[in-house]
C-alpha cells in the first residue's frame, strides 16, 4: 500500500506554521551590532550601492535570493486553488532551493491571474532578487509570462514546471538510451500531454538531437496534427515541431513502433498491451502524479526496458529537484542574465553523468535527489555552458 | 569623537552578502521528509487551505511573516536612492522584526514609484503575508499609499516612518511629562518639520491629549498657518490640527514659552539661546539624524530638563525599534485587521511604563532597545487594545 503523507504533512505544517523562516546571518546583541546592521552604519552600504547598483549583488541578499512566484492557477495536480493554497508548495520549493542549492528564496503568491499584471509585478519586485522561479502558473498564460520576463529582465527567469521537468526528462532519456543502446537521432518518441511541461520537454529533446519527424505529441483529443481544427496557437506551433507524416489517431495508434513514451497527462491511460506494440526495449516514463499513466506494477509486467515515474515511492523518480537548485545556482554564480537551452542541456548531461557506468541499470537511470553532488555538478555545468 | 560604523558595515555586508537569510524550520534529510514538506504530502495542506483560506494563517508562513515594502524614494536621510540601494536598510528592518518581535520578514524593494502601481502590487502580494510594513517612501505619496492599503486590505498595514516614530515620541513625552510634572493637556509643543513623521506625531499627540491650539508645526518656511499661500493639501490639513491663534513666524518666535520641542527636520537649526526663551523645564527631542537640530553637548548647556535624540551614542534615543516589532506582533497575535490609534497609544504607554519610577530621570525616559521586555509588553498592550 502506498504511504499516505497527508496527516503528517498537516501536523508538521501546523507545528511550525508552514516551514520557511527568516534569520539574521550576523549577530545582533548590542548597540554596536545594531549600528552596523542597521543605522547609522547601513547608510554607507546604501550609499555604495546608490553609486553602483551592481554592488547590490555582493552587499545584499539580492546576490543569493530567488523569488518563487505563483498565481496559484495550476498548483500540483490540484488546479486553480489560489495564492493562499499555493503557499505551502512555494514554501516547500523555497526550502528545496536552500537545502539543495544553498540559495535563499522567498515565496511570492499573487492575488491576480492577469498576465500583464503578473509581468509588471514581477518586474517591479525584481530589484531585490537574483532570479525568478515561476511556479504552478497555468498554460498558456505561463508561456507569455515567462517569455516576456526573460526578454525584459536581466536576471535569470525560469518556469520550473516547464524547464525543470524537461531537463530531468532529458537526463533520464540520455541514460535510458545508453541502456537500450539507441540514439536520440533515431528514436521515435510519443509524448502524452500537450501542456507546459510537455511542450518544454519536446522543445528540449529536439535541441538535444531528437528529430521532429520522429515525435508524436498528443492532447486529450489524440495526436496533434496540422489538419485538426481545434488547435490553439501553442498547439499549431507544436505541429511544426513534431509529426513529420501529419498522422492522426489515438495513443494506441501512436505507440505502435515507438521507442519512448513520455506521459505528462493523466492516470491510467496507457494499457499494458499497447506497450507490447512498441519497438524493442521501449522506454516508459509515466510521470502523471499521484496516479501514473500506467501503474508501476503493470509496467513491470510489460516488455518495457526502462521505467521512470513521478513518484518518490518507485525507482527512477523524474524529480525536478534534481535540476532547479543547481540550474539557478550555476546561472547566478556565473552572472548569467538568462538560462539558455545550452545551459539546460548541460544540466541534463550533468545529472545523467552522476549515474556511474557501474550503477547504470534499468532501476537506476537518474541519481537520488539526496545525492549531494547533484546540485554542485549541475551548477558547474550550467556556469560553464554560459 | 563619534564612532564611524561605515567601514565595519561594508565589511559585514560583504562577508554575508547582506544579512537576511531563509531557512527551513523542519528537517529535510530523506525522502520521507521530502514527501511531508513537499510532494505528495503538501497537497493535503494546500487542499485544506483551498477549502478554508483562513487556515493559511496556521498552516503557512502567512501567519507570521511581514513584508517590508519600499520604493527607495526616501531612504534614511539619503533621499531617493532607489530600490537596490534601499535593500540593505530593508534587510536590517527584517532582521529587527525577527530579533525583537519574533516575526519573520521579507524585504520587497520596488522598481516603481507610481502610487497606483505600488498600491496594486502590495495588494497582489498580500495573500502571502501577515502584515505590511511600509518603509522609506517619500511624502506625500506615503500618505495615500498607506491609507488606501489600510482601507483595501484586511491585514495590518503601517508606514513605520510615520507611526513607529510617533509612538516612540509619545512614549518619550509621557515619561518626560512625569519628570517635568506637566500635563499633555497644558503643554505648548513646537514641532520642527512637516513631513511624514512629524505629521503622524502631531496626530498621535492630539489623540493622546495634547490640544491643537497648543501646537505649532513648522516647515522650512516657518510656522504653518492658514494665511500662508504656499501650502499643499497635507499642510492645509495641518492648520486645522494646530496653531489655534493662527500665528506666523520662525522657529525662534515659535519657541518662546514652549514646553516641548520636537525636531524632525534638519541639523543645527536650534540655537542654545532660543531654548532659554522656552517655558521652565523644557523638553527637547532633537531627532534629526545623523546631525541633530541641536548637538547633545550644546543642549546640555541649556536649561533643557529632558533631552532626547535620534542617535544611539547618546542617552534617550527615540528609536523606532522600540515600537514596530511589538506593534505588528500584537496586531497579528490578536488577529487585528488594522493598527488603530488606540493600539498605537497603548503601545506608547507600554513602552513608557517599562521605565520604572526608580529609573525614571532625565537620562532615562525610554527603555533600552535591547530590553527583552519591550516587544512583549508592547505586543500585549496592542493586542489588548484591539
Amino acid at each position: 500500500m502506498k504511504k499516505d503523507y497527508s496527516k503528517s504533512a498537516i501536523e508538521l505544517h501546523k507545528k511550525y506554521k508552514g516551514k520557511l523562516s527568516t534569520v539574521s546571518l550576523a549577530k545582533l546583541q548590542n548597540k554596536d551590532d545594531l549600528s552596523v546592521l542597521y543605522t547609522p552604519g547601513v547608510a554607507a552600504v546604501s550609499l555604495a550601492i546608490a553609486k553602483d547598483k551592481k554592488l547590490a549583488r555582493v552587499l545584499t541578499m539580492k546576490g543569493r535570493t530567488i523569488a518563487v512566484v505563483t498565481d496559484g492557477s495550476a498548483v500540483l495536480g490540484l488546479g486553480n486553488i489560489g495564492p493562499e493554497a499555493a503557499l505551502p508548495v512555494m514554501e516547500g520549493k523555497s526550502v528545496l532551493f536552500k537545502e539543495f542549492g544553498g540559495l535563499d528564496s522567498v515565496p511570492i503568491v499573487l492575488g491576480t491571474q492577469n498576465v500583464e499584471e503578473i509581468i509588471s509585478i514581477v518586474k517591479a519586485i525584481s530589484p531585490g532578487f537574483a532570479g525568478i522561479n515561476l511556479e504552478d502558473i497555468s498554460a498558456p498564460r505561463c508561456f507569455e509570462i515567462e517569455s516576456r520576463l526573460i526578454e525584459e529582465l536581466d536576471i535569470p527567469v525560469m518556469h520550473d514546471d516547464q524547464h525543470g521537468t524537461a531537463i530531468v526528462v532529458l537526463a533520464a532519456l540520455i541514460n535510458s538510451l545508453k541502456i537500450t543502446k539507441k540514439k536520440a537521432e533515431d528514436v521515435k518518441v510519443v509524448i502524452s500531454g500537450a501542456g507546459a511541461a510537455s511542450t518544454a520537454t519536446l522543445k528540449l529533446l529536439l535541441k538535444a538531437g531528437v528529430k521532429p519527424k520522429n515525435v508524436l505529441i498528443l492532447d486529450s483529443k489524440g495526436i496533434i496534427h496540422i489538419k485538426r481544427e481545434d488547435l490553439n496557437n501553442e498547439k499549431i506551433n507544436l505541429c511544426k515541431l513534431s509529426n513529420g507524416k501529419h498522422e492522426g489517431g489515438d495513443l494506441e495508434k501512436a505507440l505502435i513502433g515507438a521507442d519512448v513514451f513520455i506521459g505528462m497527462s493523466m492516470g491510467n491511460i496507457l494499457k499494458k498491451e499497447w506497450v507490447e506494440t512498441m519497438n524493442d526495449n521501449p522506454i516508459i516514463f509515466a510521470l502523471a502524479n499521484p496516479v501514473s499513466e500506467i501503474s508501476y506494477e503493470d509496467a513491470l509486467k510489460t516488455k518495457a526496458k526502462v521505467i521512470g515515474t513521478g513518484r518518490s515511492d518507485h525507482p527512477n523518480q523524474i524529480n525536478n529537484v534534481l535540476a532547479f537548485p543547481g540550474v539557478f545556482r550555476g546561472a547566478i554564480d556565473s552572472g548569467a542574465k538568462r538560462i539558455t537551452d545550452k545551459m539546460k542541456i548541460a544540466a541534463a548531461h550533468a545529472i545523467a553523468s552522476l549515474v556511474s557506468k557501474v550503477e547504470l541499470s534499468k532501476g537506476i537511470i537518474i541519481p537520488d535527489p539526496f545525492n549531494k553532488k547533484v546540485a554542485k555538478s549541475v551548477a558547474a555545468a550550467v556556469a560553464k555552458a554560459k
